[in-house]
């Protein structure tokens, strides 16, 4: 077998064998199949696609490349979640306890933020005294003992995946519907997790732009955690403003308690209970309606508040300060921003927001960069509502005083402000099964 | 400017500039543009294609990336040719001392042959005593006291090309007409002829298959070498079986100069005078019928073979040599290929006709390898002959009998044979102007 024959058969519109595909992924992360002919295959996939096969070959192919988290001892009661990243988005500091209040076993590794969208663990390092790396035997037995651990990626989970992902971001070849199917799969299948509930986003902030393109890469994600054995559901959920009203670490998990202790309802509310019933319907094996009648007593009851305590606990975290901390604790400076016209919000550029919050702190731009986690936005108007000259818009938190010109600036300019309401669109756009 | 950002560009189908190509290819040949991003650009290129501007501009780059012959001293006169590679195919050796003998400036530089096409390089050290390396200064000397200097390729010419054609060697992104257009033409206007006339094969034994291909690339090769400022034709001629009827080293030139002395009717001499006649056409700005009626007083007077042996002894070769020269010479094996059956032949896979004639010793396999001269095939029936059972078919010389069994395999498996004679096709498809 030929690396070359590889291209030139994708190339030409072929359709790859499961051996071909191995041999692709295990020369290439041995190192005999070098970069340059990786990235000409990777462009060749972007322009021929893959067949279903093809990417759960790839998908297994690189959830085998490296470690793999042993989850049988829970049965089929694992459940995870993905998002594909968005702004604002704290849903699994949400989601992972109520299901793991529940029943459900919430083994979760989870990244950090790069670019305009913040990571779990980023977050969860907010909370005095949280730890997110643990030993593979102390994440299991915290598992096995309270029903949910959430660390930082650790080990050597997909290598391939991580090799390729790089060589992907520098040529242009990540937006590839079965590259990224296989990218995000292969973690979550390594993961061990047997449900799997993904949060595919669409809109301004997301990485698909339409919910179009969001339901083509659910539908392929779906279709591959079936064929390597897994219980799969996707929603389509809307990212063309930021979800919730918290963006920036500190602000998110105050956020998230007040969703989790029944004080906030709204798109966060309404997203997290769909997601959580989906993760139930999938452990539980219970139907929609019973799950969601399950995640909202979880909440109303105080049960699923009390789990994310006891994880937090778990972890070395202050649980108190979960219930004393407020929006804008630990940030020096607390600079509104203003209306700067009467009228009605129509569009808020999510992305944008983001790239604002990077400024104020919140964020990476680089990997090496340190994050202010007391520093982001705190938002008061979204699209759809009507605005006054002089009004405040959204709250900027930030420790830098030099971020705050910039950031009022990128802010302002993230939002469309016209004379009629825009026509109401979803929050979430469809459920993938 | 980012590599990144032309990649993506081009991937989704836009045109770059000027300086965006530029800077790809200067960037590639600094080493600053890694392997991987060039690779990654040649698949989108490959995929989305580029537009003429786009591909002149390429062209150009690379032509600048190196030396650059100056032939201005000769003015209008000089003329070039290029083959885009065929079985057979020993036209350099006929229409470049025809075109001199006309008053042309052939200053050409030329290549070794590697796999299954021979080069003229080769050809030409067939010949006892000749000399296919020159200073600069005594080659053009040579060129203006003569008009004709053949020699191979030297100096520092089109480094680009020389780096990126390897790269695209092993990424599957050689066939795409902008990429070949540009590593062809690259060479041609660093190669500094004034008038370029370019034989496009096309058929089973050349890179394009179908005369529709060959037109296409050929239409492409010639815009951008009017975009260049240069007076340019191209023919469109058969390679769906060998040209002529020698296949090596030595038998091509003995061929070659049974042409030049008038004893060789048939497709070679043919494809030669509509060859040299359009090079005339352009140096002497004559009209087609006008040129080729030069062209054949040329053969017919002696004055064009006169020429060459004036450019073999100014080489160092032994233009005595020439006219004692015969079929066979050198090769202690002569063995013939006989027909298993009685019929047609209806078809030759030259592409195979030429990988027997490797094996019998007459080319390489890889650059290192050492090629025998005398080594090759004399084809006595071509596409459209009747053949009886054991008549003789062709003739293989070699000095190495373990090939010849290996090697007649070979020759009659490239042969089909059939009950009924084949659709007459044509040898000259098209000529693009």
């Amino acid at each position: 077998m030929r690396i070359y024959d590889i291209i030139l058969k994708k190339r030409n519109g072929g359709i790859l064998t499961g051996e071909e595909i191995a041999y692709f992924i295990d020369g290439y992360v041995d190192g005999s199949i070098p970069d340059y002919q990786a990235s000409a295959l990777c462009m060749a996939i972007f322009f021929r696609g893959m067949t279903d096969d093809e990417t759960a070959a790839l998908t297994d192919c690189m959830a085998r490349s490296g470690d793999r988290i042993d989850l049988s001892r829970f049965g089929d009661l694992t459940v995870d979640k993905h998002s594909t990243g968005g702004v604002g988005d704290k849903t699994t500091l949400i989601v992972a306890p109520i299901v793991a209040s529940l029943g459900g076993k919430v083994a979760k590794m989870s990244g950090r933020g790069l670019g305009h969208t913040g990571g779990t663990v980023d977050k969860l390092e907010s909370i005095p005294g949280m730890r997110v790396t643990m030993e593979r035997e102390a994440f299991l037995r915290q598992v096995e003992e309270i029903g949910i651990a959430v660390i930082g990626q650790s080990g050597n989970l997909t290598p391939a995946d991580k090799k390729l992902y790089a060589l992907r971001d520098v040529t242009a070849t990540v937006d590839s519907i079965p590259l990224i199917t296989s990218s995000v799969m292969s973690k979550k299948i390594a993961a061990g997790s047997k449900s799997i509930v993904l949060d595919v986003k669409a809109g301004s902030g997301a990485f698909m732009k339409t919910p179009e393109d969001a339901r083509t890469l659910a539908r392929s994600m779906v279709a591959i955690g079936k064929a390597c054995g897994r219980r799969m559901a996707a929603l389509i959920t809307d990212m063309s403003r930021p979800l919730g009203e918290a963006v920036g670490n500190t602000l998110e998990v105050v956020e998230a308690v007040r969703v989790l202790r029944g004080a906030a309802k709204g798109d966060l509310y309404d997203v997290c209970v769909a997601l959580a019933a989906e993760m139930t319907m999938l452990f539980a094996g219970v139907s929609r309606a019973e799950a969601e009648s399950r995640v909202v007593d979880a909440i109303e009851s105080g049960k699923a508040f009390r789990k994310m305590q006891e994880w937090i606990a778990a972890q070395g975290g202050d649980s108190a300060w979960l219930v004393r901390a407020q929006y804008g604790d630990g940030a020096a400076l607390a600079v509104p921003v203003v209306a700067p016209a009467d009228g009605y919000l129509t569009n808020m550029d999510a992305e944008a927001i983001g790239g604002a919050a990077v400024i104020l702190g919140a964020g990476r731009s680089k990997k090496e960069d340190d994050i202010d986690h007391s520093a982001g936005i705190l938002v008061s108007k979204k699209t759809g509502d009507a605005v006054k000259k002089g009004q405040v818009l959204a709250t900027l938190y930030t420790n830098d005083a030099a971020a705050i010109e910039p950031a009022t600036q990128r802010y302002l300019g993230a939002l469309t402000i016209g004379p009629e309401p825009p026509k109401a669109t979803g929050l979430i756009f469809d459920i993938i099964r």
